[in-house]
């Protein structure tokens, strides 16, 4: 179900590229003999159709086959280091296009190790995975403390997703090497660790989650007055873990959390706050430091207010608000 | 004063990426033989600084030296094309990173004429060069109501910013061509209006500001539960105005207000959903369906709650709160 996981950033595939994941060595290494058949993977791949791009973020989502199984491949080109500018300034070369007083224009062409695309393959790939992929008009949402119980509530109910991944990574039988920080208190508790989209090459983009250990939070719905504490813990511990790890301070966070969240497990975003970050939007993200405040003054804050969150047009939550005449 | 307007946007170069000028073939042959220097002329060149450079897009400013001479580059990688890959899929390699189940993420090393980056030069590049393409840092704030009363208030004060050109609209002395829709009544009116960042050319990036008549109202710091009515007011008949001339139901609307604004007369933003302007950040957006609610519920709520916001490296208000030890 790692796939919910993804969604967590945006709404749209535009401002959603696909997640990289960071080297794990021992999974790399775990299926001996076929790493060289993964060189090639994609040489035989026929495209389908483009699922959704974005020239401003170079990324492009793609439906296709390969091998005769659906497959969806997700191409994103990396940042710019500054530790490679003086090997790619003197090893590339350039052509000129343009040249007119003080400015000019080139195509540089760069050597390949220092030009990467971030590439990931979804395979076997689901209708589900095509569907996901593909770019979404978007819509506000108005759900009162009655649409919650009646719409939303049953819906999330019902559908019952998933969230073992989340439970893999609480009970260290997946990701454990990537644990930034743990709290292992099973009430105030909480697993940091980098989000998939991240790739913890630099700091510019830097994008952490915390998982809280509790099992029966929800979203931000779910939480009153007695979740205080649970959160000041996470706000706290987790910004002193990412200066002591990355040297970036708090004044250079943005702590949030997401309604509606992309998975039904409390979890709050820590994003650098230099970062544009998609679904760092007023319509779906929510300061901690406001939580904790709404909470302090009204213990029932989040469980009686009209929240305002955008779903996409083939969400199955958009439909049941639709049934109900409520857009 | 209509400076004071445009800062409402974009601050940093990452939103705003230098043009690439087209080929002029003409100016490219212009002079002869240096073509081949031209090859190599980045190979010597001495970064000093890193102005600026955006995760996102792929981008990156750099402030250095070519022969002697100063010099900015910009680097930005190009999108990805269409047309390109299944050359790209059959001619790159892929350097496994991690698996598991149906996911697999590589590094995909592509045919350099395939992944290209567009490169301008600025040479030679004056102080004003340097200063434009440079990022102005942010940093996030925490504003008390004690250091609202101590440190920005008597700032705002102080510098008494004028808002002439916001008195120029509402006494029609100035854009009254540009007015979309008029509230006169005194008390809970408005003039509802382009953005200036919007080219009004296609809703994709629609951004309207909403300027109250009432001219005693400098932020969300001075509502209170009597400003419910006007702001409902601007809420419901702008997004009635924004339908009947755009088109663009009000489920497509992102309705908010900006503290810290970059004026101090109250008004309000409204953009298009699925445009992710820049200020529509968590960090510093209102929505105004929460405004309400939260006057409703508590008269005083933006009076006394703490309050976050960034501010840019080079502004006076983060002076401030730095000499007041709040940062």
């Amino acid at each position: 179900m790692a796939d919910k996981r993804q969604l967590g950033g945006a709404v749209t595939a535009e401002s959603e590229p696909e997640a990289k994941r960071t080297k794990t060595e021992s999974e790399n290494r775990r299926e001996d003999g076929e790493d060289f058949d993964r060189e090639h993977v994609l040489s035989g791949f026929k495209t389908s159709s483009v699922l959704s791009d974005s020239a401003r973020e170079k990324s492009i989502f793609i439906h296709g086959k390969v091998a005769d199984q659906d497959a969806v491949v997700i191409l994103e080109k990396t940042p710019i280091r500054e530790d490679a500018l003086a090997e790619l300034f003197s090893g590339s070369t350039l052509k000129l296009e343009m040249r007119n007083d003080i400015y000019s224009t080139y195509r540089l062409q760069a050597p390949p190790h220092l030009n990467e695309i971030k590439t990931t393959v979804v395979c076997p790939a689901t209708e589900k995975h095509v569907k996901k992929y593909q770019r979404k008009e978007s819509f506000l949402v108005e759900e009162t403390e009655e649409d919650y119980k009646n719409i939303t509530l049953p819906y999330i109910q019902k559908q019952s997703f998933s969230v073992q991944w989340v439970y893999n990574i609480l009970e260290k039988k997946a990701e454990a090497e990537r644990i930034v920080y743990e709290d292992p208190d099973p009430d105030a508790g909480f697993v940091l660790l980098p989000d998939f989209k991240w790739d913890q090459n630099q700091v510019d983009d830097l994008y952490l989650i915390a998982i809280v250990h509790q099992s029966n939070i929800k979203s931000l719905r779910d939480l009153t007055s007695e979740h205080i504490l649970l959160l000041q813990n996470i706000f706290q511990k987790g910004k002193e873990a990412i200066f002591q790890r990355y040297n970036l301070p708090a004044t250079k966070l943005r702590v949030y959390l997401h309604y509606q969240p992309s998975y039904y497990h409390l979890h709050v975003h820590f994003t650098n706050l230099g970062y544009k970050v998609p679904g760092c939007g007023v319509e779906r993200a929510h300061l901690i430091t406001d939580v904790i405040q709404n909470l302090q003054s009204d213990p029932h804050y989040y469980k009686t207010r009209t929240l305002y969150f955008p779903l996409t047009a083939d969400d199955g939550l958009l439909s049941k608000f639709k049934e109900a005449g409520r857009l």
